[in-house]
Order: C-alpha cells, then sequence, then structure tokens
C-alpha cells in the first residue's frame, strides 16, 4: 500500500492504520527502526518493532520496541531511565523500515555511550571512538 | 567478539578480520547497514550487507549492498549513478547493525528523492514530505 505514496507529491498522504496493518513486517512480525536525535542528526541505535509496538509509540509519544532477546514490548528507559520522546516518525519508499526522530532523556547506549554506533574501522582496527556519559553500572540504580 | 569494547576505552581496538568474522550475520548472512550522509546527517536509507559486501565496501570506499531481491552484492548507483563514497563506518555494541557515513551522489532514493524516508505520520494519515530532486524516469538515463 505503502508504494502508492511513491509517485504521490508532498502533501499526499494514505490513511494511517491501514497503511501500518499493510506494512511488511518479517516472518518475525517485525520492522527494524533507527533511532536518531532530532536536534543532532546522531543515529543513536537500531532495535525492533512490532505492529503493536509501533502503534503504542504512535499513540503514546514514548518510543516502545519489540525485544527479540525477552520476546515482549520493551519501553526504552523502563528499567534505565534512557527514555526516547518520539518527535517523528517515518517509513521509508517500501516501508520496511522504520526511521524514529527522538528526543533520547540520557545516553541510548547500555554501555552509557550517547550512541551505540562507538566501534569505527580505522585501518586493520575496529576502534573505540566514545567514552561513556555514564558509567554503565550507574544506569540501573536509582 | 565486538563486546569486548563495551568496556575499553577511546582509542582501543580489536583486529579488523577477526571482528568481522565473528559478527553476528542472520539466518540469511546479513545485517542491516543504515547509510547517513556525512554532513547533513540525513539518514538515506537502510540496506542488507553480506560479509563480502561489508568487505568490499571497507576495501574500495564505494558502499555495496546485497541485494535480497536479486539474490546478489549490489554496487549502490551501478545502474543508477546514485554512488555513495564511504566516508566512516561504523559498528554497534552488539555488531548486529552497520551505520555507513557516507557522500551521496544525487538522490539516494529510486524515487528520485533525496532520502527514502519521505513518509511521515502526520495524525491519521501517512503523508508525503518531499518531492523527487530528479524525475524517477531520468535516473536510470545517461
Amino acid at each position: 500500500m505503502i508504494e502508492t505514496n511513491e509517485t504521490a507529491k508532498t502533501g499526499e498522504s494514505l490513511p494511517l492504520q491501514q497503511t501500518l496493518d499493510s506494512l511488511p513486517f518479517n516472518n518475525d512480525g517485525l520492522l527494524p527502526a533507527i533511532a536518531q536525535q532530532h536536534d543532532s542528526g546522531r543515529v543513536l541505535m537500531m532495535a525492533w518493532m512490532n505492529r503493536e509496538a509501533l502503534q503504542e509509540t504512535i499513540a503514546t509519544g514514548r518510543v516502545c520496541y519489540y525485544s527479540r532477546s525477552r520476546a515482549k514490548l520493551w519501553r526504552k528507559g523502563e528499567t534505565s531511565n534512557q527514555v526516547q520522546r518520539l518527535i517523528d516518525l517515518r517509513l521509508d519508499c517500501d516501508g520496511d523500515t522504520i526511521l524514529l526522530l527522538v528526543d533520547q532523556q540520557g545516553p541510548a547506549c547500555h554501555t552509557g555511550r550517547e550512541s551505540c554506533f562507538y566501534n569505527a574501522i580505522r585501518g586493520d582496527s575496529v576502534e573505540v571512538i566514545e567514552d561513556p556519559l555514564i558509567p554503565p553500572d550507574q544506569l540501573y540504580r536509582r
């Protein structure tokens, strides 16, 4: 359904619920979701959403993923306080990837770093390019 | 192996080839790769890489994905001229997502739009928020 928008002009639209229902969720019922800090443009992390997580995120304005390891909804920050407030939600041309523009509270990464993408290719090495904002053992204390 | 970097300090590193060999490619041998324009910060697209595409991208400095629909390497721009020059390549904390900082030549999207993420949630609609830079039927003409 979302491919209809490929040839649409700016401002043209499709109905939300039917479009979401028709997205090409994978065999596990999931779509990848990229979280980007809305003002700095920094890409923070990538996680997964099922239909329910996507619905909740849009309805509440607080980002909810689906945790594949825990096999349940994962309201980002529920144990770490690393909440992501949703600023805007985008779908790509074929609807198989979600882009979340967020306002991230604290670091996004479980290591305490601002972004999960702190490993960079440098010659023949994979080098750490960022230190934690918060020691990871302090993220889960309250 | 890449999890070793979770507690490493800035500047510490792992050997490239062994790290790439140990990445958690999915059952199809793929990892998701996000392409971000290096200077504007715009997220352009998401596609997939196998081990070979990742190796070629690092070796040549030109982004090469794996096309799931065509089941072969996809050197971005080979038919469209929409080449992505690699500026930096990052891996996330658990090594299951790649972030490509690129210099995109022309639009990234097959619709002729700068980014694939041109569908935005607006109330009860999914609205097109961007027009093509180039009419899509001209992308493949030389």
